[in-house]
């Protein structure tokens, strides 16, 4: 008798899901068979919405032009029946953003589910095959885990939210691990490493093929104005300003030490420093400068990733005010890397070089890598996969 | 002589962001001081669009009928120069999910970054005002930690991803807590309950006002021939197919006492009957309805909400086979709440019906709980935040 209800059941359930409600959300599978985007063999990318009645379609694409989102860059679709379509050159070995033009209005490929959220838009996107997008990708190897935490800042005088990745056996081993703190730029958050970075997929494969040492990777929010990404803090969802007051301050610098500390207290972690590393990119990249000049004798490796040298000389505090001192003492207490990545292309490129200069002139030894392009994801997930080798060796 | 060079470097990145690429994907600002929705205090909202060209915007919103992402239940936009906009009733207290169809094809707002996927589409998302909204923001209050973890499942031969809630303190602190096992439906993974179920948020809020016990809350993925959810496994990202040849198999109940193990041994929990609890929602309800009856003295709280009861009699396991000797060894071993919750409208309204008028011949308790309204998230989440505080109590 049980059973003769559960049949009942499930086919009532059967029809209600012809009937698109299983869930609430289940789209009429017409428009379903339609894949878009879709990846070829040989990195040719095809698009397909259906919009029967819009006028002009254009893809806008990140591989199109540095400034694509802007208007410029687009690549016309072609109308076939109610669908439109769009197939690209072949495409390098990477993660790509893109948008859709519908008679003037820039919006989302509504088959493409895979979004994500760049400073203040969300894009979709799309890997490619190849070498250097497999890095990107999540593969069948051992995962560690990421996780969202907030820390008690006393410096700030806050609660703020952070992002951790743990190696695949950290929670069950017994293992002290070394930690990268990995910082993001101006129009980012605790979310970007972790999803346009791909931190965790580099980790996990780099982790997996033994190029790199099993380690923490620490993703805190830049902006201490802000105690978590948008959507994530009691502000709510709010539109997003990414130039916070707080650009600039001191003050991420000033209450970088308080990271520290949650993480060394709370993880089973080494807490020397040839066992602490920092990078970050943009923005990040000069909180890494000044954070470990500030924390002079804290970190044995440091990466700079299209690094602004920016200093505020009005900010009241020890960051900027004893920067030349610091330098001076992180350069006489010693470190194994310090290393600079820059694109040929950048904006930031001219004062790269003079920072460059900078150290040349006091003598501070650094690693200077330049790549093709600008001030891109393409360039900071590749400097990553560069400089995550070349930490904790020893 | 550094700090010249340094304020070189500071008006270059100011000049730098004029020029829109400070991080590679800066919108012009133009389009940027329009904010799209406006939550206005009366729990009326207004969105708005820029589209010069188009012919014909409406809003399509899930408060306007139940199956409205099917194309009806739109909303005329009105043009205004080159923007258009529509401002809604006064909306009741909760999350809304709305698109926007632009001559014919329906897409995401671009002002609106705010974006959760709900089955096969991603949709943008807002709260509103009021009480029971309020128990799904950001509060002010301690937070819990959300871990994107992977585990083993001996059962299966796979290595899966589930999200874990700890309560906040439970890092730094020696308690022992606790757990609620809470799944998903048809349409979901182990992303649904923190994203649109906004479990961390309801839990966060409802164990700092005391109406709840601190506990860690696993919410694993119903789909046991994925291994994680669309795009963060292996299967790259694929246009998602939310009917898998798993569904009816019995293989999630059959597997599911490697989730219970795992957790067990890698979290401080208490590892007792009156310290476990086990909901879940439409096909989720199923799994809890027979994961319950297959490990038939493990959970002394049982919740079903809007849930399917689906059997597949054709499965060779003891999952369905020894269904109805289960469920009497379940009732016969006790149990503190078995809980269920219907909506009125829901498809499954009448299958629910059966199974407590079964429930009754068997003369097994259980509390009923009917709601307005349908197969919605919108139930969904107000079951969870009345289910809650019926748990461990004692």
């Amino acid at each position: 008798m049980v059973k003769n209800i559960m049949i009942i059941g499930l086919c009532l359930g059967c029809i209600g899901l012809q009937r698109t409600i299983a869930q609430e959300n289940i789209r009429p599978a017409e428009k379903k068979r339609v894949v878009s985007p879709e990846v070829h063999a040989d990195n040719k990318v095809t698009f397909r919405i259906f919009a029967p009645q819009a006028q002009k379609l254009s893809i806008v694409g990140n591989w199109m032009d540095r400034n694509a989102f802007g208007g410029n860059g687009k690549q016309a679709m072609q109308k076939d029946g109610s669908y439109w379509s769009y197939t690209t050159e072949a495409l390098p070995s990477d993660l790509f953003l893109y948008q859709i033009d519908i008679d003037g209005a820039v919006l989302n490929d509504p088959l493409n589910v895979y979004q994500v959220r760049d400073v203040s838009n969300t894009f979709n996107y799309f890997l490619t095959g190849g070498e250097q997008a497999a890095l990107y990708k999540v593969q069948d190897v051992p995962h560690g885990t990421i996780a969202k935490r907030w820390y008690e800042s006393p410096t700030l005088g806050s609660t703020r939210r952070l992002s951790v990745y743990t190696p695949p056996g950290y929670e069950a081993g017994k293992t002290k691990y070394p930690v990268l703190y990995l910082l993001h730029g101006m129009g980012g958050d605790e979310e970007a490493w972790p999803s346009l970075g791909r931190a965790a997929q580099i980790l996990d494969n780099m982790i997996a093929s033994g190029k790199i040492k099993p380690m923490l990777v620490v993703m805190p929010n830049g902006h201490v104005s802000n105690t978590a990404a948008p959507g994530e803090s009691s502000r709510g969802q709010y539109p997003i300003d990414f130039f916070t007051p707080d650009v600039g301050s001191g003050k991420m610098e000033e209450s970088f030490a308080d990271i520290i500390g949650f993480i060394e207290h709370n993880y089973r972690v080494k807490k020397q420093k040839s066992a602490r590393a920092i990078a970050g990119l943009s923005m990040g990249g000069s909180h890494t400068l000044f954070i470990s000049s500030y924390l002079p004798n804290t970190f044995d490796y440091i990466g700079l990733f299209s690094a602004a040298f920016r200093m505020n000389e009005k900010a009241e505090n020890a960051v900027f005010r004893d920067f030349d001192k610091n330098l001076k003492r992180q350069k006489d207490n010693g470190y194994r890397l310090y290393w600079i990545g820059m694109g040929k292309e950048d904006f930031l490129y001219k004062t790269g070089e003079q920072y460059r200069k900078m150290l040349d002139d006091i003598q501070m030894k650094y690693t200077y890598r330049e790549s093709e392009g600008g001030h891109t994801w393409t360039n900071w997930r590749l400097y990553l996969t560069e400089f995550l080798p070349q930490l904790f060796q020893d």
